[in-house]
């Protein structure tokens, strides 16, 4: 059986102005590599309804899953709940259980669960909510989009609980070599080792000001027997290379 | 006049795969803002010609400028080339004036052009070349796509050299307060302020342990006047949640 397949979305002016660095991708893709959940593309969209909903109408047809980070706290430049509801077509207002869980978390603060924290509760119809043991306030899975906090330390203890509950495949296991050549001396010998094990995904990756100290080979597959069987073959490539002595 | 657009595509599996965290959006992004061109969003994509082709037609006929890093080396999983190829409907192969900068760049090195790296000549018909002042192979601007490498030293010399001959717009102003509450107590106010100045962008950002230290707001605009006025509004509701001393 292949693997489920997922998206990331990225909601965030403040990526796409510059201003601050993302940090899920990365993160999620490791965790969902370790799941056995294969992480097909990325997208960074505004914090705005229209983008939103676009992006994932074109995600979620197309992946068994779509995460997203960002855009539930209590601010006006928050709108992913909204643009979540819209884009599935159901209603969307402040649910018991989540206002549950945010009154409860507020009460052990010096916090009060004011109206703007409320917002945090509004969850659309139908949707699973998401633990977040960090601040309370909690996520959401509606159909297959599954929509946590951009603030990297919530995102990731949110996925934690998430990841447990779905299912998963075959992890890729990989091996990776550093080569003292520049691509450019072992790209015809790379393309027939491709070609001899169609398995196994061998990525090739420059080191170096310009690639030109040497590159770095990954050999990525789901069988453990064909990547042993590329790795055997990449040391009989690289022996050839290698200059006598 | 309205600023031109932009949409950032990364190529490549190592991304995805979490291996390697990207850094060319983040330059991009803070290189476009100066520039005055809105980058509106960023996909990461895999090393797969489809893949790539399905994201360029998405993009390229929705803003004023894509740019693309990645899947430009000399290896078989560089594709990215073939892939604007495709999507413009037009014929690849080794161009000469490609070849003669990467023979007069390898003349210049104890590498030979081989096969392997004449690859890296190989230009979508019809293209403009990007000067590579790092390590010689060129990318391209194929229409309003713009092509460039992965490797960020390269990506960053290619894109200077690019951005000099696109026409700019008018840079976004920005001005950042940092505020010592949580943004479940500025939220309400900053709604309001954010309706009283339609003309400024006004971000919230949790900074701390679960937003709980405070926050940091992010005014922006392209309009001095109308960033000084959100300013000045911005002062006195913070003044009115300050405590009495």
């Amino acid at each position: 059986m292949p693997n489920p397949t997922a998206a990331m979305l990225v909601i965030g002016d403040e990526i796409l102005s510059g201003r601050t660095r993302d940090a899920n991708v990365a993160h999620l893709a490791a965790a969902l590599n370790e799941k056995g959940i294969d992480l097909h593309e990325a997208r960074i969209v505004r914090d705005a309804e229209d983008a939103i909903i676009a992006a994932l109408d074109s995600l979620r047809t197309r992946y068994t899953h779509v995460f997203t980070s960002g855009g539930i706290g209590p601010t006006h430049d928050d709108v992913t709940a909204d643009a979540v509801a819209r884009a599935f077509g159901v209603p969307i207002e402040v649910r018991a259980d989540a206002r549950a869980i945010l009154a409860s978390y507020y009460a052990g603060t010096s916090r009060e669960l004011n109206e703007a924290r409320l917002r945090m509760a509004r969850v659309p119809d139908g949707a699973v909510l998401i633990d977040n043991p960090v601040s309370g306030a909690p996520g959401f899975s509606m159909g297959n989009v599954h929509v946590m906090a951009g603030v990297p330390e919530i995102f990731q203890a949110m996925l934690e609980g998430l990841l447990a509950r779905l299912i998963g495949g075959r992890r890729l296991i990989d091996h990776t070599v550093h080569v003292a050549l520049p691509e450019g001396e072992v790209a015809e010998r790379l393309r027939r080792l491709s070609e001899r094990h169609p398995a196994v995904s061998i990525g090739s990756y420059p080191v170096g000001r310009g690639g030109v100290l040497g590159c770095t080979l990954v050999l990525r597959s789901q069988d453990p027997e064909h990547l042993a069987a590329a790795r055997t073959d990449l040391g009989r490539v690289l022996e050839e290379l290698r200059p006598p002595s």
